[in-house]
């Protein structure tokens, strides 16, 4: 391909409103533009990359046995309403009526669609295990669309979803999907990680992610150094601290204080003089339609996914003032542990909790703490109703399985869930067993995010003067520089680009007129990861000089041998 | 592929809701599904299919020059308001607003996006020509969607924007996005017609349409048996009558006739037993702020397409029964030629009425005709304010350029239209030309139905078994069928399905332990080009059997053979 023939609005100025490195350099570098919040036109570079990712991710979902179809993005409301999600996923739901009045959805992800054509199509266990995928736009209403294509309205998902008729083969089926998404982010050239992670509004239970690394990535991940263990800081697990509820026994007696209008562990510390983790914080919670009490250190934040899986009684949310006066006889701000549990479905104790020698917590008074609270002594660590476990967010310090955990951001490029059988059994995706029982499909679902993979290594591939992109997703994968206006190194640069392209090179050879200085710029700028110069003074000594983006210093071969030369780093690179 | 590991739920009954072959066979052979009133999911054998459409018009209209962006789907309304498309498009714009209140479309088309990309990126005469193309999924909120996906409310296109700085230029664009579609319907197997067509609310000039013949097509073509001349109904010219107006020179006085409540040319015929084509009608038309009146034959429809043309003076549309009262004096049904041409801004007279001897007409007088109107004598066919030309749908019995023309039906699966600077001039998309004056682009654009190709491929290629495909978009291009359950056959089935795919074939293998007589009927319905039957007393003699779907009879050729034969009439059909 010529430059001259490409739309590439290279671009000098940082965008005012990109904030990260891969929104800037996407727009500088001419692959995409914006067209409204949170929606971004594709440019002939940003496509031809986008086209290679699909390409590999199409291939390697082929090969694992999934098979492609394509479903509409224009869905009937009622069917997200068949499995509640209509609500649950509200605040990203695109929602409107067509002139038939009727109420549709564009799709956020195909879980409903599949579901009921799987009701439809699929009568027996011979016809199962089945993997459908598609590769299509996803549409999703974010209030606060930011870092350019990585949170975006309208994005490029592939989405699969497996159905199988019994754990162990869902168990199979997940595990192909895994080892396909390693196998596609290999060839992406991303580095990644893959930690557990927690299913929010999906269901289901066992779900890891694919993350990339990154300083600008919106998640957190907690690992440990050797990378034995690796999840999302909403799922984290951490070891309960050495000698739980033991220590306090011998203190002195509680003590009720009169702590007027601090209603928060900050206002109570600083009444106090205490520190946050002396206290201990008393939270009321709606769990399933009943009330339960959850005590977490002062310094400690309590992690309702964690919350949900203890208290195992439905989705939890914060109780209403009125249940926490009622539940807790006081105002907001000063429940506390001591006698709340018989107040109570179910008193749910942080593992430091638990810990602590004695606590600074509400009493249960509106304007009164008590001090000297020992657990076990002054509150059950124990009973029908009492659970002690795990149930804050991991922080600096804690430790998984007595090895440190390490904080990092990461992108998330791909999960997969394993989802069982909400969809199924809300859709009647029933199958017919070896005996002829009926039973429902048991699932998992699988997206990769295609313009956060282009994004993310953009993320982790870049330096002052542009993208530094990886060979298999880069829009090409060699570029070629004549400079100055030397017939003869136009010729040159024209044989070896003919070269290229026969050996089957995709090769973007720069035939603008331009400044050699420009023509730099540019090529640092779009990150195609081999480079190919051709200058006057160089071809007078039968040299031209080859560089990779990604080193510093360029290599001078003969001319006769660039092209071989190149193919030789292009294969390299494709191996590594 | 293997038959047993893909989704191809095929079905005997013909669905109730399917009313053309297309919808029926795509539906029967487990293409499609329906999830919505109009909207369709591409199941495996369906969505292979169209990749490989995809694939053909990437490939020509990547060889044209054109090059491949993505468009978001998602638009602001706010941009389809600056060519007041939002008005034009209202019958079939989705419209919404999202969280933060702001109205969206889904893109039915990109003229406004593109167009608006151009006019931030493209500055100079230099940037141009360029053409933009994209291929996604596009949405019409169709009140009545038919004929399976032939009229859905989601389909793909592919949509090219060409910008250009001279109309010599635009011509060159246009010729060569002509070329390509015709390399792309050839490669598609698609025996189609190119036909002159009306623009419709895309503004512009030229356009023609490439129009599969079908007598299933919602379009009506008009062309002359030699294949010269082939337009739209909407667009179709046709000769004037020979004699124009001199015939009835000598037709004694008009005379007015009392027809009371007959306001139609059906009632007053009945009245006064007479025939439609030897009555005028007379209509009265808003035109661009004016009103002007109308002439065609009682037998003939106006075409106000034409009629906007003969007019020239903006959208035209039946004028309010105000409107006419006050123009003809008399109720709605009673407006006539005479006098009529001194209220109204222009008189248009179609060619038929003017080559009338004598018509009938109405008197501009509530409940009264007159007979014995003669064209030229009673009312004008000259003057500064009158028109005589074509403004009437072409009927059977017309001709053009002397050539009878015939009638068909089509279906539309590309257009190709010059737009002018429409769009450019209200988005502000213009270039500076080598003397530095600022100009706007001058567009084409240029659509293909890409769902369409492969349900008028099955329109016109299918028999009562099922469809017969064109091999480069089938699913497969060649089926083996193994019968019954020797293990002999199996392995010869699998031998040349192994030396196929090694040679580069796109091969399905029914290996599913399934009857012969269903294996039979499901290769029917599916229409895979080729198929070879290995059955077990053919290859006790050393044969199987090879048989396109097209043809009647199977050819017996030695087992040997069959891969290599298999090779050649593949290759044979793809020439053709």
């Amino acid at each position: 391909m010529r430059y001259s023939q490409m739309l590439i609005p290279t671009v000098k100025e940082v965008p005012a409103d990109a904030e990260v490195p891969s929104h800037q350099l996407m727009i500088r570098a001419g692959f995409i533009r914006k067209l409204a919040s949170g929606t971004y036109t594709y440019l002939p570079l940003g496509w031809r990359s986008l086209l290679k990712i699909i390409n590999i991710v199409r291939e390697e979902i082929n090969a694992s046995g999934a098979q492609e179809i394509l479903m509409p993005l224009l869905q009937p409301l009622e069917l997200w309403e068949k499995t509640g999600r209509d609500v649950v996923f509200k605040e990203i739901l695109f929602r409107f009526a067509d002139h038939h009045g009727r109420l549709n959805t564009l799709s956020p992800t195909a879980e409903e669609v599949v579901t009921s054509l799987v009701a439809d199509e699929i009568r027996s266990y011979k016809q199962l295990p089945i993997n459908l995928y598609q590769i299509n736009a996803k549409f999703r209403d974010e209030f606060r669309p930011r870092f350019g294509v990585l949170r975006s309205r309208e994005f490029i998902m592939k989405d699969a979803y497996s159905f199988d008729a019994t754990t162990e083969g869902l168990d199979e089926s997940y595990r192909k999907m895994y080892d396909a998404y390693c196998r596609i982010f290999d060839r992406c050239g991303l580095t990644y990680v893959i930690v557990e992670a927690e299913s929010g509004g999906m269901g289901g239970t066992d779900t890891e992610e694919f993350m990339v690394v990154s300083d600008t990535g919106e998640d957190i991940l907690v690992r440990t150094e050797d990378g034995s263990y690796g999840a999302n800081l909403t799922r984290a697990e951490v070891d309960p601290p050495a000698g739980t509820g033991k220590a306090g026994r011998d203190a002195p007696p509680t003590e009720e204080v009169h702590t007027p209008g601090t209603g928060s562990i900050e206002a109570v510390c600083s009444f106090l003089g205490t520190r946050p983790d002396e206290m201990i914080k008393t939270l009321i919670y709606r769990a399933g339609g009943t009330t339960v009490a959850a005590l977490v250190r002062g310094d400690h934040e309590i992690n309702e996914d964690k919350l949900h899986n203890a208290c195992a009684a439905g989705d939890v949310e914060l109780a209403d003032e009125q249940t926490i006066r009622q539940v807790s006889g006081a105002d907001v701000g000063f429940a506390g542990p001591m006698g709340i549990a018989e107040k109570v479905h179910a008193l749910i104790i942080d593992h430091s909790v638990a810990a602590m020698a004695t606590g600074i917590g509400g009493a249960n008074k509106t304007d009164y703490h008590v001090k000297n609270i020992v657990p076990g002594r002054d509150f059950p660590l124990e009973g029908e109703n009492v659970v002690v476990g795990d149930i804050r967010t991991a922080v600096e310090g804690d430790t998984h399985g007595g090895k440190k955990l390490q904080f990092s951001r990461g992108i998330e490029v791909g999960h997969v869930f394993k989802l069982g059988t909400k969809y199924s059994e809300a859709l009647s995706a029933t199958f017919l067993d070896e005996q002829d029982n009926e039973k429902p499909c048991i699932m998992g679902c699988y997206g990769i995010g295609i313009n956060r993979i282009l994004a993310a290594a953009i993320e982790i591939g870049h330096d002052e003067a542009g993208c530094i992109l990886p060979v298999n997703i880069a829009p090409f994968e060699v570029l070629i520089l004549p400079l100055g206006d030397s017939e003869a190194v136009a010729a040159e640069a024209q044989r070896i680009y003919d070269e290229l392209i026969a050996a089957g090179g995709d090769v973007l050879l720069d035939d603008r007129a331009a400044r050699p200085g420009v023509k730099f710029k540019d090529a640092d700028l779009i990150g195609i990861p081999l480079r190919i110069v051709v200058g006057q003074r160089g071809l007078e000594k039968g040299t031209v000089e080859i560089k990779r983006r990604k080193d510093a210093e360029a290599v001078t071969v003969a001319a006769g041998d660039a092209v071989g030369e190149a193919l030789r780093v292009l294969a390299e690179m494709k191996k590594t």
